[in-house]
C-alpha cells in the first residue's frame, strides 16, 4: 500500500518528494491559452515557455503529465507562489483528497480513475488542479488522461464566457473525473450482478476471489471518493474571490453527483456483502445436501449389512434346532429379501416424509 | 443499474440528455387551467399551447408525460427561465431527488413507485415538480401516475382557495406520491409476513431468492425515500416567497409521513435480515436432525454388525473348544438376539437421554 | 401491519378517517370539571354536554373512548379550533407519536402499552392528548386505560394547585403512560431472563419461535418510545404560554424516564440478539457432540468389522497353510478378541486423550 | 432488572419512594464538619443533629447510609430547600446517573462500583451527591464506600483551601469513584486475559457462560458509565455560582478520566465480542478435527470390510472355476492382505496430501 | 492493560505518580539550545543545568528520557509554572493522548510507536511534548526516539525562521511521531497482506492468532491515534498567542496526516475482519470437502458391503433352489463383480452429476 512512504521519512515538510514507483520517462507539459474566441494549442513545453505563456488578457491552462521530477514541480512554485505544502501534495502521489485556499490560488487533490473494458483492475491516478486568477494548472501522474472531451468542449465553445473563469474549468476537470466514477461504477455493478447469478445458480469457491476483488476495489473507491465530497464542499462554500458565483450552480450540481457516488459504492459495499452471505447460504445448502445423502445410504445399508451379516454367522444348526432356523427355511432366501426390501423402503418413506429428497 | 450514463459522457453541465431505455411513443402534453371557482382541462396539448395557457390570472397545471425528448423540456425550460442544470435533471431519469430554489421557481426531483396487486415488482419513476408564481409543471416518464385522486379533488373543492397557491398543489402531488408508498409497504409486508411464516414452518433454497427480492426493493425503496427526507424538509425550511405560510403545516404534515415511511422501511430491513437468520437457522436445526439420525443408525447397526461378523467367522471349533464356543451352545443363536437386542436398546435409550429424538 | 391505511388513499389532507379494524361500538364520553378544591365527575356525555362543561372557572378533562367516529373528532375540532391535520392525526390510529403546537392548544399523540400477566401479548393503543388554557382533551382507542392513579391523584390532591395548569395534567398522563412502560419492559425482561436459561440448558427449535416474538415485541416498543423522547423533548423545550415554567422539571423528569426505557429497550435488544447466539452456539455444541458420537462408535466398530470380516472369508486352507492359518490356531478365536480389544481401548484411549468424551 | 419498580406506579411525581429490596437495617448518618485548619467527625447522627452542624463558618459533609427511610430523606430536603424530583431520585435506587441544578444546590446521581478479589460479582450501589454553598451531602445505598480516601485526604490536607469549595469535595467523591471503576476494569481485563487463554487452547461450553457474566458485567458498566460522562461534562459548563473557576480543571480531568473508561469498556466489549469468535472457530475447527477422524477411518475401513466381505461369499467353487477362484490361489490369503494394505496405504497417503492429517 | 493503575488509588489529583512498570535506570536529561545562526548541544544534564539553559535570547528543547523520577518532573513543574494536573499525566503513562492550554505553555500528550523489521511487536511509549514562550520540554519514557531527523534538521537548517518558533518545533515532533505511524502502517499492511494469501491458500488454526495479534495491534494503533486526532485539531484552532500564525498551514497538513492514519487503521480494520471471514470459509469449503469424500466412500462400499454379505449368508440350498440360487450359477461370482462395478459406477456418476468431485 504505502510501501513507499519510508522514503519522505525524516524530510523537512513542504519537502517535495515523489514517493511512487521510481519513473525515467520525461514529464512532458502541454498548454491551452485562450481569450473569449481564440486559442493557441501548445504542446511539449519547457517551465519557462509555460510560465512565459500567462497573461492578463488571457486564461492558460497548463497541464503537467508526469509528478516525478520535483525540479518542474518547485518552478511552478516559486512563480505562481504555491505554498511549500501544496507543492509536497502534488508530488506525493498518496495524497488523500483535499482543497486548501491560499492568497492568490486555490488548491485541490483528487484521485482520477480509469478502468478498461478488458480487465477487472481499476486505475488509479493522481490530478492536482490548481487555479489563480488567470490560470488552471494540472499535474498527472501519467499521460493519458479523461480530460479529452473538456479539452474538445473549450475549444469548440464560443464565446467561452463560462470558461474565461478559471474556477469554472477547474470545476470542469473535476466533473469530467467524477463522470468516470459513475462509468467505473456500471462496470463494477454489472461485474456484481454476473457474480450473484454465478453464486446462486453454483456456488464454487473461485468465486470467493471474485468477491475480494470486488471488495477491495470498493474500499479503493471509497478512499477515493468520501473526502472528494469534503473537497466539493469547500469548493462550493470557499468565500475567496477566486470562484464566482455564477459557478456555484454548478459545484453545487457537481456536489450531487459525488453524493450520488457515494450512495451507489454504499449500495454496492452491501451488495457484496449480500454475496458473501449467499455464498454462505449456498455451502450451507450443498452441505446439508451431502449430509442427506450420506444419512440416507448409511441409514439403509448399514442395518441391511447387519442383517445379512446375521444370515452369515455359523451358529452350529446341527446342536439345536434354536440356532438360526431360518437357514433351513424353504423361502428363507426370499423371506430375506422381502425384510430387507421392507425396511429399505420403509427408511425410504420415512426420510421422504421428512422432506430429504 | 446505471447502465446508460455513459451516454452523458462528455456532454457539458446543462445539456439535456434523455438516460433511460430508448422511447419512440410521443410525448403528450395535458393542464389543467383553474381559478377559484371555474376549470378547463386540456389534453393533447403542444408545448406553445400549454405555454399559451399560463396568464396571471388562473392557476395552470402542466403535466408532461415523457422526457425522452430533450425538445419540450429546453422549450419550456426558455419560456419560463429555469436553469440548465434543472433541465439537465428533469431529463436524466437516474436523477437523485432534490429540492433546488431559483428566483422564480422551485424544482423539485423524486420518485414515484407503484406497485401491482399480482407481480412483486416495484415500478419506479421519475416525476419531476416544478412551480412558480401560478404555474406548476409536473415531468413523468411514463403514462399513468397517481395523481388522479389530486385531480379529482382538485376539480371537485371549491373554492379551491388552497389551491390557488401552486406551493399547494406541488405538496398535494408529493403527498400523493408519498401516499403511494404506503401502498407499496403494504403489499412488501405482507410479502415479508407470508414469507416469514413459510421459513419457519419449512425452510428451503427457493425462500433465499425470494428474500433476496425483497432485499433489493427495501434498498431501491431507501434510495427513493431517504434524500426525500432532505427534499422535503427543504421545502418545509425554505424561504422563498413561492412557499406560502399556511402550506407549512400540510408540508410539515408530508415530513412526518415520510419520516414513518423511512421507519417503516428500516423496520423492514431488520425484519428481512432477521428472515435470513431464520432461514440459517433453520438449515442449522435440519443438518442437526440429518446427523442425528445418521448417528443413531451407524452407533447402533455398525457395531450389531461387527457382532454379526465375530459368529461369521471360520476359526476352526474343531481344533480346540476355545474357538468360538457359542457356535455350539443350543440357545447360541438366542443369545445373540438377545445381546443384539440388548446393546441396540440400550444405545437407544442413551440417545434418548441425550433428547435426541 | 399498515393492512387499512390504503382506506386513506386519496383523501384530502386533514381528511378525518379512522384506519383501523371497523368496530360498532358507541363511542363514550366522560369527563373531570374541576377547580383548586371541588370537582365534578361527568360520564356517558354527548359532545355538546361536554363542550358545555368548559367554562373559564374551572379545569376541564374531557376522555373520549373511541376514534372511530370522524364526527365526534370533528365537533370538537370545530368547538376547541383545532387543526384540520390533528384531527386527521386523532382518528388515524397508526400515527407515529408527535407533538404539534397551535396558536391555542397543543397536541401530542402517544401509544399506551399494557401487557397482561397472563399472556406474553402486549396491548397498543394510540392515546391523543390535546390541552388548551382551560382544558384537556383525551382521545383513547378503546375502554380502559392507565390514567386511573392519575384519576385517584386528581380527585384525592388538594388544593390543586399543579392541576390547574392543563400542561400538569398532561404531563400526569404522558407520565403514566410511560410509568406502564416499566411495567411492560418488567414482564419482557422477566421473558427473556427465563428463556436465557431454558436456552443455556437445553436449546430447542421453538425457543427460536420465543425470541422472534421477543424480538418483535422490542420493535413495537421502539417505534412507540423513540419518537415519544422528542415529543417529551418538545415538550420541555416549547415556548408556548400553555407550558408554564413550574411544570418544566417535570416534564424534565419524564424526559429521563423516556431515555431510561429506550436505554432499557436497546439493552433488551442487545439481550435478545445474545439468545440467539446463545441458541447458535448450543446447536452448535450439540452437533459437535452428535459427531463425536458417530466417530467414535464408527471409527472402533468399522476396522473391528472388518477385521471379523477377515477371519469370516473363505479362503482355501486345506490349499496352503499360508491361507488363513489363524483359524487353525488353538488360541485363534482368543487372539482375535484380545485384538480387537487393543484395536477398540486404544481407539478409546486416542480419543479421549483428545478430549472429545 | 426493574423488578420493584411496581411499587411506584400510581405514585405522583416527587414521591419519595424506596425501589429496592426490603431492608430493615437503620439508616446510620456520620459528618465530618471542618474549617480551613480543624475540623470535627461526627458519626451516628440523627438528621436534626447533622443539620444542626451546618454553620456559615464550616463546610460540613455529611453522608447517610441507608436509602430506605424516604422520612429521613424528606426532613434535609425540607431543612436544604432540594426539589422533590431530587429526594425521589435519591430514594430510587433505579435511577439513571444525572446532574441537577437548582437554585441553591447541584444535585448528582451516579453509580458506585466495587469488586472483590475474590468474586466475579460486580457490586452496583448508587451515590446521590448533593452540595450547596457550605455543604455537601452524600447518600449511599449501604455501609461501606469508596470513599476513604478522600476522607483520609480531607483530613490531613492543611490549609484546605480547595477543600473549602463544596464544588472540590463533591469532584474529589466522584473521582473516588471514577477511580473505582479502573479498579473493576482491571479486574475485568485479567478476566478477559485468562480467559482468552483458555479459548484459544481448549474450547469448552462452560467457557460460554464466562463470556456471558463478562458480556453482562459490561452492560453493566457501560449503563452506569456512558451517563456519567454527560454527568460530568454539565459539571463543567454549568454556569451555576456554586461551582468555581478553580475547580474546572480538575472536573476537565474528571471528564478525561471518565472517557478512558468509556473508551475501556467499548475496547472490552470489542474483546468480547472477539473470544465469543473465538469460541465458534475454536467449535468449527474441532468439528473439521472430528470429521477428518471419521472420514479417514470410515473411507479406509468401509472399502477394506467390502473386500473381507467379498471373500466370505459362498459361492459354489465346485460348480465353475469362475467362481471365487482367489479362494483356491496357494498366496491368496497373503494377496489379499498386500491389496488391504496398498488400499489403505493409498487411502492414507491421498488424505495426507490433502493435508488432513 | 491498567495492572499497575491502582498505585494511583487514593492519591490526590494532580499527585505526581509513575504508574509504569519498576524502574532502576538514572533519568538522562539532553538539550539543545539556538538562536537563528548558531547552537550549542548539551547531553547528561541535572535539571538545574537544564533550567539555566532557558534565556530570553535563545530557544531552548530540552528532553527528558524516563518520567519514573516524579521529583525531576516536580523540579520541572515549578520552574516553569505547569499545572499540577499536567505534571500528573506525564508521568502517568497510560495517559490518553491530549492537549490543555495554560497561561504560560501548551501541554501536548501522545503516544510514540516504533516496530522494528524483524518483529511483529509494536512498542508504544508516551510523549509529553510542552511548550511555552522561548522554550520546549519533551518527556519520553526511555531512551530512543523518533526524533532524530528533526533533530539534524534543526541543526542544519540555517537561518533557522521557523525554528524559532518553540509552536514549530513542537509541531516538528508530533509530525515526526506521525510519520512512524506511518511505518508502523506499512509494515502491518504487509503482514495483512501475507496472510492473506496464506489463508486463501491454506487456512490453518495458527493464522487464527496471528489474526489475533493483528487486531490487537490495530486496536492499540486506534487508541493511539483517534485522540490524537483531537489533539492536533486543538493545536490548531488554538486562541493562544504561543501558537503562531505562520505555523498553522502546517499543523492543518499534520492534520490531514492523523486523518490519513485513521483512515487506514479503519481500512485494516475492515481487512482483517475479511480475513477472519476469509479463514471461517476456508474452514467450511474444507469441511464440505471432507464431508464429500466421506460420503463417496460411504456411499459406494456401504451397499456393496451388504451385496456381498449376501452371498456369504448361509441360507441352506440343499432344502430349496430357492435360498440362493445364484451362488450355484456358473457365472455367479463374475455376475456379482459386474452388479457391484455398476452400482459404484452408477454412484459415482451421479455424485459427478451433483458436481462433487
Amino acid at each position: 500500500m504505502n510501501n513507499h512512504i519510508s522514503k519522505k521519512l525524516g524530510m523537512k515538510p513542504g519537502a517535495v518528494v515523489y514517493v511512487g514507483k521510481k519513473r525515467d520517462d520525461a514529464v512532458t507539459i502541454d498548454a491551452i491559452s485562450y481569450t473569449n474566441d481564440e486559442e493557441t494549442i501548445h504542446t511539449n513545453l519547457t517551465v519557462s515557455d509555460a510560465l512565459g505563456l500567462l497573461s492578463n488578457d488571457r486564461i492558460c491552462w497548463i497541464n503537467i503529465n508526469g509528478i516525478h521530477n520535483s525540479e518542474i514541480i518547485k518552478q511552478f512554485g516559486v512563480a505562481l507562489e504555491i505554498h511549500d505544502l501544496s507543492l509536497e501534495d502534488i508530488a506525493n502521489s498518496r495524497q488523500r483528497p483535499k482543497l486548501d485556499e491560499d492568497k492568490n490560488s486555490i488548491f485541490i487533490v483528487s484521485k482520477m480513475l480509469s478502468g478498461s473494458e478488458t480487465s477487472t483492475k481499476i486505475k488509479v491516478e493522481q490530478v492536482s488542479i490548481l487555479f489563480g486568477k488567470n490560470w488552471v494548472l494540472t499535474f498527472q501522474e501519467e499521460d493519458g488522461d479523461v480530460f479529452d472531451y473538456v479539452r474538445k468542449r473549450l475549444i469548440n465553445t464560443k464565446p467561452r464566457i463560462r470558461f474565461l473563469n478559471p474556477d469554472y474549468l477547474a470545476y470542469a476537470l473535476l466533473d469530467a473525473i467524477v463522470d468516470h466514477y459513475f462509468i467505473v461504477l456500471e462496470k463494477l455493478g454489472e461485474d456484481i450482478e454476473s457474480l450473484d447469478e454465478e453464486v446462486t445458480e453454483n456456488p464454487s469457491p473461485e468465486q470467493l476471489n471474485d468477491i475480494r476483488v470486488l471488495k477491495k476495489q470498493l474500499v479503493q473507491l471509497r478512499k477515493s471518493v468520501w473526502p472528494l465530497r469534503e473537497v466539493v464542499s469547500s469548493f462550493d462554500r470557499t468565500e475567496s474571490d477566486l470562484v464566482h458565483k455564477v459557478t456555484k450552480p454548478y459545484i453545487r450540481d457537481l456536489y450531487e453527483h459525488v453524493i450520488q457516488v457515494i450512495d451507489t459504492v454504499e449500495t454496492y459495499r452491501d451488495l457484496v456483502a449480500g454475496l458473501l452471505d449467499l455464498y454462505h447460504t449456498g455451502i450451507s445448502n450443498r452441505m446439508n445436501e451431502v449430509m442427506k445423502t450420506l444419512t440416507i445410504f448409511a441409514s439403509i445399508f448399514i442395518p441391511l449389512g447387519f442383517l445379512a451379516g446375521v444370515y452369515g454367522m455359523n451358529f452350529d444348526t446341527s446342536v439345536s434346532p434354536l440356532n438360526l432356523p431360518e437357514l433351513g427355511f424353504e423361502y428363507g432366501y426370499i423371506m430375506f429379501w422381502s425384510l430387507a426390501v421392507c425396511i429399505g423402503g420403509g427408511l425410504l418413506l420415512f426420510f421422504r416424509k421428512k422432506n430429504w429428497f
